[in-house]
């Protein structure tokens, strides 16, 4: 594996991942772009004790092209048209994102009273390109190439996980129109976030008062032994279908072995993931034989605390609940976080195992 | 004010709530209903503590009919026609839902295992026709109707309050197809949960943990201080968009007194909260001249617990970001719970503002 780290011409970080120790990645970015925008504020929501991040700048962003390769910021560049990644090709590449909700570059911010409280938004937001392939997506790729893929995860991890104020690295896939996303071209994001997430806190704090080994652990044990909502499994990592699935289509996919975070999974793992991992995905979209939107979201132990505690495990879910219906979060979940599922996870479990190809 | 309680085909109450008293509610609901499903089942997540409505029979419910009156279960019955309301006109009504989340007719329940655990999802899910006229909304309802939509929802939480097990009365109207909404009849819902929600509990944790007075009034008084974000005031009421709002157009409305629940609001307090709420709801229209699909939610104090800290106030917000934009919650938000708010909450509250009537 080679990594090549160049920048583009706002000065934003690109760096690729390569198999062959020979790609050439001299290209150069001559595009003319604007100054890049200030990191965001951080508000304090006295009321629930979370940091919000205030971007008022990126309301100005892309939002849903509709045009194909030709337009593809994500797509390699040809002589005649000059995307995001300066070279005609590519294995796997990750960037700045151009209108970061979190970065180094910061403003000044104003008090803003209301018993609130501000601090820059401090982290980083990349872009990760799968594959140079505009007509490909995560679920087609070849194992070698998702193998690629964690590789460059991983790095970024241990990267980003070096800047100072960073707490946690989130490394995801939204993938669909569905959920507004605005590129079909095969990518996932990483945010480096300056606080532990709401999510992530609430798992450890329920980690840290399990007292009976580790809680995550013991959930794969239970669900291993329960069987009826696994739906595939390796000798390194098992996918199931949690009991108190939120999510009308829900996975988890933990590996055997507690590790914190990407980083440090062994090459095995990284490469019997590959295989069991793109069954599922799949899977997802033989459900009902449309393309699934999905959200992927690779829970790692925080930066700094808890890492004893944390689990890496992978959560995908879907907001399609039938061929025809979607799943809205209203007002139950949306403004009390109270949630309906709709799908027992016994059944989802079972068809979705029905659609893995074996 | 006239209250009368009847009951539909298949059981299920339904009350009218009359501004006259000579009201004639003697129609009876001849419809051949089939039988209420079974309440669902109630499952913990052991990772986030939190339990989880999984109700599978609610796969079948209705999804975005598209047709107007002829086909509304909300409107009032005719002479070759049955609604869900037997009567030929109404106020204001109330009914069970007829796919309830929670409910007191239980059924059966295995145990799932993978660590969770299973109980019946008891309590009440109930709809209220905010008006007989399909074509209005709630921000062009009378402050006479207002006021007896309060009524309502005062005697419905004072009610739900009293059935055993029930921890949170709930008081909400979800609007607009873009969040979901099968109807188009002026309409909310009301949940009865069997647990102190999600939200609910951050919010209490956090003024627990405020020794400086009550957390939310002091919010108040922080908001009305700071001023720049106060979009509508009266002697009784203030309403503004919080200093850290999660949401591109949110806005939270306090009473001026602390008051654990709809049901302790004096008239004077219901009369004064009318005009100013459906300024704000008009102010919304007014953004970018299209129907505002939105939530709004009334936060009460639970039915057992932590009345003394709780105080009632309404969080309305919509998803609407621009007029052909939609924020929508993906990876960061969905998996992770950590916010990105795009539009500036000072900006918003300017926007707002100068939308509302005077």
């Amino acid at each position: 594996m080679k990594r090549t780290i160049t920048h583009l011409a706002d000065g934003r970080e690109l760096i690729y991942f390569d198999r062959r120790d020979d790609a050439d990645r001299s290209a150069i970015d001559r595009r003319a772009l604007e100054p890049r925008p200030v990191a965001s504020e951080l508000r304090y929501d006295p009321l629930t004790e979370e940091w919000i991040a205030i971007a008022g700048h990126r309301q100005t962003r892309t939002f849903l092209p509709t045009g194909g390769t030709a337009e593809c910021p994500l797509c390699p560049s040809s002589e005649t048209r000059s995307s995001e990644i300066p070279s005609y090709d590519y294995d796997v590449v990750v960037f700045e994102n151009r209108f970061p909700s979190f970065s180094t570059n910061f403003g000044t911010y104003e008090d803003p009273g209301g018993l609130s409280e501000v601090r820059p938004a401090v982290g980083r937001c990349e872009v990760v390109c799968f594959t140079s392939d505009h007509d490909s997506s995560f679920s087609q790729l070849s194992d070698s190439q998702v193998e690629l893929v964690m590789e460059a995860w991983a790095d970024r991890t241990a990267e980003l996980s070096q800047i100072e104020g960073v707490e946690q690295v989130f490394c995801f896939e939204n993938r669909g129109a569905e959920i507004g996303i605005t590129l079909a071209h095969p990518h996932g994001q990483i945010y480096a976030y300056p606080y532990v997430t709401p999510r992530t806190k609430l798992q450890l704090g329920a980690a840290r008062r399990y007292t009976k080994g580790n809680l995550f652990a013991d959930v794969l044990a239970a669900e291993r032994e329960a069987g009826v909502r696994v739906v595939a499994a390796n000798e390194l990592w098992t996918a199931f279908v949690p009991a108190a699935a939120r999510w009308p289509f829900e996975v988890h996919v933990y590996p055997h072995r507690q590790v914190p975070d990407l980083a440090a999974l062994t090459e095995a793992e990284r490469a019997a993931f590959a295989p069991l991992y793109t069954s599922v995905l799949r899977a997802f979209d033989g459900l009902f034989g449309v393309v699934m939107p999905y959200i992927a979201a690779w829970h790692q132990a925080p930066v700094r605390v808890d890492r004893e505690l944390g689990y890496l495990h992978l959560e995908l879910f879907s907001i399609r609940r039938a061929a025809n219906k979607l799943k809205y979060l209203a007002g139950s979940e949306s403004a009390m976080g109270a949630f309906v599922n709709d799908v027992l996870p016994e059944e989802a479990a079972r068809l979705i195992r029905s659609q893995i190809d074996h």
